[in-house]
């Protein structure tokens, strides 16, 4: 995408007064860029975020300060917050991965997310070593050193998900000690899936019973719950904790993410009464009110039956483009139930202009709920020229 | 505040189909739960957050999802973005802070910023101690335990800022290691303020020159930035990183702030090329774009001269709460240029209705941009009853 080109200067002067700054023009140019990325939704194939969402009805949070300050299974000193509305998204998410009862909380994004079920299980085993597969996400590397916890990266199989023979290889070298693992759920280089009870297999093979999974289902973790063929990811597998994603598959306007957690594994980071009057168990403290009533507001209009049929279309749309990719002649593939197509990278221009993302000489085409066989017809018409 | 009634349940059906769900509902039931929270301006008069906004111009971006993800300096391959308006911002706090070319980006909120520098300093140094006053805010030592940092609380002063005989006695005990700092500029608890030039020079005393100093300026940065007295709170007198707030004296629907950092002390955690096509070197990894739109949008209709008669404003509310309250007996008393007002508790249900923080027998007024004095008089009217 191109930027919005930008003639007059964004510096904020030190006085409004006699400058170009003012609120209307200031609307109007905000209001450019927001439809400049609204066209945008016709060319975005290339990555893992919805775009198929309409929040303006709750526009009127855009004029009050709402914090969850606290925990966010009891209220605080601070009035103006959402934690009823929260604790219904915590709780659907729970159902739908396995566990009634979960601890959780609506996060600033994956990272928090992954960093919080790192941390819970650094907090359970102190000296435990951090797996994850060599296709695991960025912020993985920075949550280790964050931590300051040993990282091994465990090679990938063909199917580009975590070996397990390579992680009982690492982790006899680490005999002795405990593992926290971060299954994949979804990779973005392609939608795999790591395996949670060979995981814990693996590692109770090697004589390690003190094993903590954090199953990082950021972007696979829906659609391997809802798809018309469900498969493992979640606490019905062996998850400690669980990273989700609330603007890849659901769509937000801005980065966020749920943490869930065994209850009792948040115990030993719990801080009673020292949160305004709420207790401390999340990492960031003040948190966001908004952007569960968001969630809310979404989940309650689709429900699982609804999400489930965006699955499905998603599922479908990524059949099709894998078919007409084909027939083309780009040479596409797609792991078994992922919405993920790789094939062989168009120029660079094409690649731009599709917002796809290439690594080596293959792009990415992810089939978000946006994305219809429309976009696939169209695509596949630029390819030929 | 009494939380709105719920009358209907607010689960999140399997199926909304035959529910009671359904977004007609829905949006009638948060457009009463925003009109509740706005209806609690006019009795918040205990938590330093300012409830004067109004960001619905700006409703357009709930039905796009922009990203900055990865470093705030270099685009991504995600196209929808607002980094030149997070630049812009960052560009307008680093002047203020007294550091034209901060490295920095808008966080998800005090934590976030704190978090982020306490761990360039123990980068920079990684067998720092972290200090910090009694009077510190709870997250730091939670950041202690992610970052398994050595944390020592230092006792604080009449003033409430920290003891900085007592910062040599402690480090005493830690002759040889490095310091990583945190001054808090501005505690919850009173407003008091740390001396920057006082701790580096302390630690020298002690012959330690291997220092990083945090100034935690969440809540106080911009009071003692544009006061008419300004005081020292930034690089200008040797922070090497500074936290501050987006949503306590600027205003924003979520909790957001802003984390600047000499540039040189971010090179050492920065990796090139690993964030979908941009380099690594935050916290949080994908960046929300949306509040720093918001953040620009109103440090652009403000400008400095707007921020600081808002001070001045507050302050002078703050001011005119000490004379009423200490006309009807109830025993004020206010740091030199805080908008923080410390006086007798009244009874519990008035605490209440007022959104007023005790700490043991004393209620904290904090006048923030809001508050104004026909508050004061009704506060003072209720006292009296």
């Amino acid at each position: 995408m191109a930027q919005l080109p930008l003639d007059d200067s964004v510096d904020i002067p030190d006085d409004p007064a006699g400058s170009s700054s003012g609120s209307d023009r200031d609307v109007a140019l905000l209001k450019e860029l927001a439809a400049h990325m609204l066209g945008e939704r016709d060319h975005m194939l290339g990555f893992p975020v919805n775009l198929d969402f309409d929040y303006r009805p709750l526009a009127d949070f855009l004029q009050v300060h709402g914090n969850n300050v606290g925990s966010p299974a009891k209220n605080s000193e601070y009035g103006l917050h959402s934690r009823v509305f929260e604790q219904a998204v915590v709780s659907f998410f729970g159902r739908l991965a396995g566990l009634e009862d979960a601890f959780g909380y609506v996060t600033s994004g994956g990272t928090e997310s992954n960093l919080y079920g790192c941390y819970l299980g650094r907090e359970r085993f102190p000296e435990a070593v951090l797996y994850a597969s060599q296709a695991t996400h960025y912020s993985l590397r920075k949550i280790a050193r964050l931590l300051r916890m040993d990282f091994v990266a465990v090679q990938v199989g063909d199917d580009g998900s975590m070996d397990l023979a390579g992680l009982r290889r690492h982790h006899s070298a680490h005999r002795g000690r405990p593992a926290v693992v971060v299954a994949t759920i979804g990779t973005t280089t392609g939608g795999a899936e790591d395996d949670l009870v060979g995981i814990r297999e693996a590692l109770a093979d090697e004589g390690t019973d003190e094993v903590h999974i954090h199953s990082d289902a950021a972007f696979g973790g829906l659609i391997a719950a809802l798809s018309p063929e469900p498969r493992p990811w979640a606490f019905e597998s062996g998850a400690d904790t669980v990273a989700l994603s609330g603007h890849k598959m659901l769509g937000a306007p801005l980065p966020c993410g749920v943490a869930l957690a065994r209850p009792e594994h948040v115990t030993a980071i719990h801080r009673p009464d020292v949160a305004v009057g709420s207790d401390d168990d999340t990492i960031t403290g003040s948190r966001d009110a908004f952007t569960p009533l968001l969630l809310w507001y979404e989940l309650r209009r689709l429900g699982r039956t609804g999400l489930a049929r965006r699955v499905t279309h998603c599922l479908e749309t990524a059949a099709y483009a894998e078919q007409r990719l084909r027939e083309e002649g780009h040479h596409p593939e797609r792991a078994p139930g992922s919405n993920t197509v790789l094939f062989d990278a168009p120029a660079p221009e094409l690649c731009t202009r599709w917002n796809l993302l290439t690594v080596g000489d293959r792009a990415h085409l992810i089939a978000m709920p946006h994305v219809t066989g429309e976009h696939i017809d169209r695509l596949c018409a630029d390819l030929r020229t």
